[in-house]
């Protein structure tokens, strides 16, 4: 009997819970609001209803071998609580694993949604197509996530709360952010930040063109970027902008880990175009490891690691829900 | 018959050969000039000779298991090759491994000399105090060194340059530094960035007290160590701002691994004194995984990995020396 998982992606907005085989991928995905304003037992409820509707449909026919579950971090591992979510609010504390196995009677894996994210593009997305052991994500959504990925596994640290380097310091006088930090790559490089920048700019009379007439809808990070294709030289600047942070923050990156392979992810790679030519300005510029073993460097050449690659990511928006459902086959394979 | 190894520490200025037991730490040590203007191979005859005259000396008595050399990074491994090296200059893509192992005819291991002083005080310092597996240590010296260990082995990333967080921007329009970045921690927080960052104060008249009357020694970084020491408030400043450099590069660490320990050493941190609470604000600041991770914080208590520990070193200036040392121990070890 072929074996099969169930993965779980517990965000701010939507739960998406999935089962998965290696051979089939995605054999089906339910999509259910989070009902945040129904307090955190409900939301758990929801989830464990809609593994179990999963396994009812599927467990005549394929084997369960676990349960992956992903959230928003700062995660506490191994115990699977959950601590200070910015997206969750109320949920500080929050005994998550130990929640979900007590209501659906089995061993429940949870993890970060951006290490998981990793974990996906390391199986199925560029790490595959690349053939390393070893890669560095940042996913750009709603907050800049991120997941390593050391020598084939996701690299928890001590406390499961290794990989958050969408919050290392880019400009230290810059905005506050979420984390009660300032200038974190969050507040240059993700989905919100663009927006918040070009509504700024807008008002503060620095960016004219990207002053919206009255009734006009709000701008997006979507619309920003087309505005930006469309020739809107203060919505493109925007995005170089966000490019160089993230150049900033990835020649860090780089020098510390010296990884094989960095992959930026999340909805606002679709503005990879825009951002490309400011985030490798930097790298290179801040790199020198980078500019050591980049592709054609003298490194590289003959090196069997080869060079170092940064590369939007393969998969899409279904990184982080296929990385949970990759988890629990990893895990087994592990033991 | 006891093993013992040989360790060399191949600097810019000094040659430090060593040889070394578990049981009786360092035996003897051969201190040489590094005669850069005599040449590379030249450097390398010193160095070789002197081990071949430890091996003299005590292989009658113990039974040499390696040979261990630290060098300045970046270095290319596994080949051994030394890259672009500031303080080392004409010896880029000098093969380094292959030149002793060819002359001394025996395996020779070569690692960065910021990787040796992390391994060092993981083996025989502050790791074994705390018994921790993993840990992060800045060697702040001429410049500013970075080793990670990971679960017991050094990290090299893929190309032998991991460990370079010293070429973190901190101040991304800070000085250019000698890696052609600028704002690097390494001309924040090395010895010498506080002389320079002094000289520019007074120079600028931003800082009179640290003018110095004419014909008076230069300042170095003990001197001005000694002067906030004894109340010059300037002094003291340029020690402040060392310390909040670092914790904004360690706190991006502290966000990006989530290690049991971070360690800082090197010769300024004599002046740990000076800057511990600028760097224990920004740390605080700047990282939530710190802040949850602290000692006293909510997580630390009863996990299994206890708290996030930052501190300085334990061991001297020998560090780099000892974990070149070690290093033919642990590779003995693996096989």
């Amino acid at each position: 009997m072929e074996s099969y998982s169930i993965g779980v992606d517990l965000g701010g907005t939507n739960l998406r819970i999935a089962a998965y085989t290696r051979a089939n991928n995605l054999l089906d995905t339910i999509l259910l609001p989070t009902r945040l304003e129904a307090g955190r037992e409900a939301v758990a409820e929801d989830l464990s209803s809609a593994v179990e509707t999963l396994e009812r449909r599927f467990s005549s026919q394929y084997k369960l071998i676990g349960v992956g579950v992903g959230t928003p971090g700062p995660l506490e591992l191994p115990a699977g609580i959950l601590h200070h979510l910015p997206n969750l609010p109320g949920w500080d504390g929050f005994e998550l694993k130990a929640h979900l196995e007590a209501r659906l009677k089995r061993a429940v894996i949870v993890e970060s949604d951006a290490n998981l994210a990793a974990l996906a593009e390391y199986v199925l997305g560029r790490g595959k197509t690349l053939g390393v052991d070893s890669l560095c994500m940042l996913t750009l959504g709603t907050g800049v996530g991120n997941g390593i990925i050391l020598e084939g596994k996701i690299w928890d640290g001590a406390h499961g709360m290794a990989g958050e380097a969408g919050h290392a310091t880019i400009y230290p006088d810059g905005p506050a952010c979420t984390c009660d930090s300032n200038g974190c790559l969050e507040m240059y490089a993700s989905a919100t930040a663009v927006v918040r920048v070009a509504n700024e700019r807008a008002a503060s009379g620095e960016a004219p063109r990207l002053v919206q007439p009255e009734g006009a809808p709000k701008w997006t990070a979507r619309a920003l970027a087309h505005a930006a294709d469309a020739g809107n030289a203060d919505a493109a600047k925007v995005y170089t902008d966000a490019g160089r942070a993230l150049g900033i923050g990835l020649a860090a990156l780089v020098n510390t880990l010296n990884l094989p392979l960095y992959v930026v992810g999340g909805g606002l790679v679709q503005a990879w175009h825009l951002m490309q030519a400011t985030i490798f300005e930097e790298l290179i510029h801040r790199s020198y490891v980078y500019r050591l073993t980049a592709p054609g460097s003298k490194v590289a050449k003959g090196h069997p690691k080869g060079a170092t690659q940064l590369l939007p990511a393969e998969l899409g928006p279904d990184a982080g829900l296929l990385g949970a459902c990759i988890l629990p086959f990893l895990e087994l394979e592990r033991r």
